[in-house]
């Protein structure tokens, strides 16, 4: 099994983070090749970031999925995702998603810990949309600069730990999201050292696109996740024009 | 003032209908232009369509917004509206956050007119996301194949005039959106003919740009509608990059 | 065209602090009048007070609005608002649910600034009633007693500025609301001195008065808005009796 | 034990449907008087109806009290209920809030059967303001005209039960309110022939006052339903303003 | 009137307080028993105790419900009652559901004082699972150990009554809930020292239950409150077997 | 990697079912044990069945859980679910929480597709209790007799079908779960014969079983989720009192 990894974004750093930890996540058999956006920001904050990061997730998700059996969106928040399960011929899954999935089979209050202040708007529009806003115990943050976006668990580990604990006695969290793409890998860091199971994006969205790999649960040809209607378009890349107008 | 409605698709037909309500509905001094996206589909109907809309009308409004007082995306579904208003340094409105914004004023439960079944879903979610599910009492829509989409409103108009009786007595909307940029003038030509109060995109999110010109309630500093924070970026279209990196 | 704004408390100090504001945000050619209750409080606080506010301004509304294009209720919490929607041939807008719309459009969550403890209470279920309930930040309120309610927004502005302050850092307010009649203009006064947009609700009721007058959306021949349906009556004002007897 | 139920509306003939209800379903030693309203209309079935209902009933209600150990607002949609909590120094219920306490104890999912079909909206709206919403299954409400308000349950007998029937078949309701005071005492002629619960608003009304007069939870002293701060008022009824102004 | 009080815990010091509270509270005429549960826990904190008391209540009352009109579950959260009131030929109340009906007509905002920290998720989830979760202000619980259950309103009456108090001031609390067989009765002894109306649960059921039984509401023949399909089964007590297996 | 199913009910041809299809969804190298329930009934459709199958699955899954590293409590409707998710040191699935879990990878609007009318109201709340209301679709079930419960697929292949066509078609599908262990295996053979994808229970729960044995988030120390506080018991089946008094 194939599974291609896309990150929205431009960081190279947080591509290898990606890929160390859904290499250690997958299950035997399975392969893992990532791909880093060639346009767009270091990494997404804001809502306006996410749309850029849809639509170059969008093409570089379009451009090579005929070599995949799933693709993962690997930026917390799944920009594109619903997009691009319309979009694309194989199962796809996004780190949050995934991450609330797991979560919900561990524990009813959720809560996510996040690497910036400012991230939290956008991943609670997220988390709501999902229909998940009545698990959401709470979202918590650092609340400092980041230096190298690649090396926020390293700097920030304790901080990050710290958020949980408060998170579980204060707000009433029975499981923790550690989110975010430059988190991946940082819930096996802990192990054992948080007092609630912990739930990791990449490692989640992994996991659960193998699962519906095998299951092979069939794809929408009904309903509003079957591929757009075939109409009239102009000057779209061409790996997405042709997924458009390939025959239904 | 000046108010620059972007349609994110690539319909001239529909950028005309566009312009002509804008300018019907339009205060005395208020200038409208209408810009038609560069790339992009016929009509949005799907997820993934919205995902492209909004990466082009942003780089759309981008490239213009200097020479207007406030910025329209004018595709019902409002694609990108959100990410834009952290964008832009002048108040953003949308159809259906506009047209939500009239009915909410008109009555409490809300029904949409809409041009095809498959537009539903994502209507419904947007809807949602603003918070307004419990004010709609339904979405009904045209399940015919549509010729032109810049013919819709003249091919369908008692087909959807139907629509919105129905939504009346059965639903129990207490008034009604005439929902999607094709269909834009319609509720002026069904001026009285219909059971109660009925709205339309383009003339509320017109005239509720000029009411937040007017008042000038601020730009948001901090909170998550501030601009995105500074932060490395690549391949960015030069109007985009400009307005990300411009001093605050 | 002519909106007449009803004060459902029976201070006049407040009145020429809604008929200022009404004045200085109304577009070029509408007149604005202001008519204060003849009975009731000096301002409203609770449940109890609202419902002497909705029956006085029915009073109020239905005396004078033959020679109006729209009617507002100027009293933040919109006492009989939905009523007079029924009872009235003209647009009816009120300051909270005008205050909504404009700041709707502005960002998602919002807080409202209110002049009393004792006042959250009414607030939150009016906000709710609208179904705006997730959209609510946070309501923030001063805790002193208030010595004469003309004078409130010079007496606390200090006080007023802070809580507002607060609830952007505290709460994630994205658009702060200046709640009560008692505090018309203090937006305009506080402008560029607070870091997310702020709305007034005297202005926002007058805009979007304006506005439905001119889009003209029709009025509910049936639905629940609709007039009340002719039966026996007793003992009601003449003017409120003419209105739910005329011919239909 | 002597309950006050207080008739919002001016009809005589229904305030003998309530006292008769009224007495069968009070326990031995209970007094039972009921107050028709001296002003409003016939039967409330809109919003603007409720408002002079609302109004009514307070009148009425503070000019009585004093002789009473608990105080019934007797038509269901509750006018003016929350704010005579407020305001009166004794427990006050309403026949749709005491009809949900009741179907509460009963089963999940609770359907209306109400009188016309304009009534749905506000009833609705009511039970939404309680916070059971998520518990309404559906409100299915009489089509034909009413000859007689007093007469409503003798010449529609068979079609409210009909209607009983379809909510449990259709709509999943677990437990039947008949709705409004002019069905007063048609659980009670039912009895046995509908096959799930049926509550009735005044028979519940009635014991639930005494249930809250004889276990004494106590009376607010502070929070939002303490009475109304002390203030200038103008033009009140006597009754009203003397209740308003005693010393706290 | 008989009714039957069972208590799914094996603490008779807790049953004592049951007891004495329903005595003091039932109408006269109105005998009530109590029964303690053969096997479970010294008190229900959480969902896996729960479901033991949920199992044990519901062998004591098949065993004993031929001889009463009435069955109280005696512990709040309730364990069992919803699948009591499939089975049990009477009506059946329980503690959080009854305090929630009392409280509902006592105020808007409700706070739920617990014994422990643990107890309050449980709570939650029963709360919420009867719809009411936008009712309730807070939980607010002891944080010390319990030495003897029995004992607890004794040892922490103060504390608990603190935790009322700041219910009411932080929280919004317009109606208090003392939860928990345990502190059947404080409620009373607290009389006149809290700021707002106060709800027992223990005596509440009884009343409601009292209600239930003179309004005769009907039980449901059809819906999902009738009594279970005849299926077979295996190694049931015999008392619940015979209430399956009896004529329908 | 070793998982136990445990049937909540006391029918070995559903054991069968289930066993069937747990193996043929389980990775290689996953050996699968299903236990039947010794007492109880046929098949749960009701809240007190659900009871009584929760105290079941709690004594098989005690007596049995020390040889396996996760536990599947294979009814759908999960009873006993989120107690023993506090009781055993080992992660445990259910069926209905794990076909979400599935569903919402696939698409936003679930429908579930169930065996008997009488079933749908407990599945609702249990949906409910998940925080899964607003994704729920709709929930369609066979309204015939039920002749033998391991032959339900088989009978009624067909209705089932066509129920999950009506759902997509009427009810805005996006995704259907066919609900209840009766039905283990029937996603399978329908593969590729359903416009939207199909998600069963059964295989979900065992796939989603291994993810979180592999992924090892944690077991809960604090929160709900740890175990049951140290407390007496008595009369408690031995493996069950064996892990509530098992050293912390």
């Amino acid at each position: 099994m194939r599974i291609l990894l896309v990150n929205p974004n431009i960081s190279d750093s947080v591509s290898d983070l990606i890929r160390d930890e859904a290499r250690r996540s997958a299950s035997p058999g399975t392969e893992i090749e990532v791909k880093t956006a060639p346009f767009g920001v270091a990494y997404i904050e804001t809502r306006f970031e996410a749309l850029v990061g849809a639509y170059a997730a969008a093409q570089v998700a379009a451009e090579n999925v005929q070599r995949f059996d799933a693709v993962v969106v690997a930026a917390f928040g799944d920009p594109g995702l619903t997009g691009l399960r319309e979009l694309l011929p194989v199962p796809v899954t996004g780190m949050t998603e995934a991450a609330l999935a797991s979560a919900h089979l561990l524990g009813h209050r959720i809560s996510i810990i996040a690497i910036s202040q400012r991230i939290q708007a956008w991943y609670r529009e997220v988390v709501d949309s999902y229909g998940f806003g009545s698990r959401l115990a709470s979202i918590r943050a650092l609340d400092r600069p980041i230096s190298a976006i690649g090396g926020v668990q390293q700097e920030h580990a304790q901080a990050l730990k710290a958020l949980a604990e408060r998170a579980v006695d204060e707000d009433g969290a029975e499981v923790i999201i550690l989110a975010g793409a430059p988190l991946a890998g940082l819930a096996r860091s802990l192990q054992g050292q948080l007092p609630v199971p912990v739930v990791d994006g990449v490692s989640s969205a992994v996991r659960h696109a193998e699962t519906l790999v095998s299951l092979k649960p069939g794809r929408a040809q009904r309903g509003s996740f079957a591929r757009p209607p075939a109409k009239p378009h102009r000057g779209l890349p061409d790996a997405i024009a042709r997924l458009l107008d390939s025959p239904r």
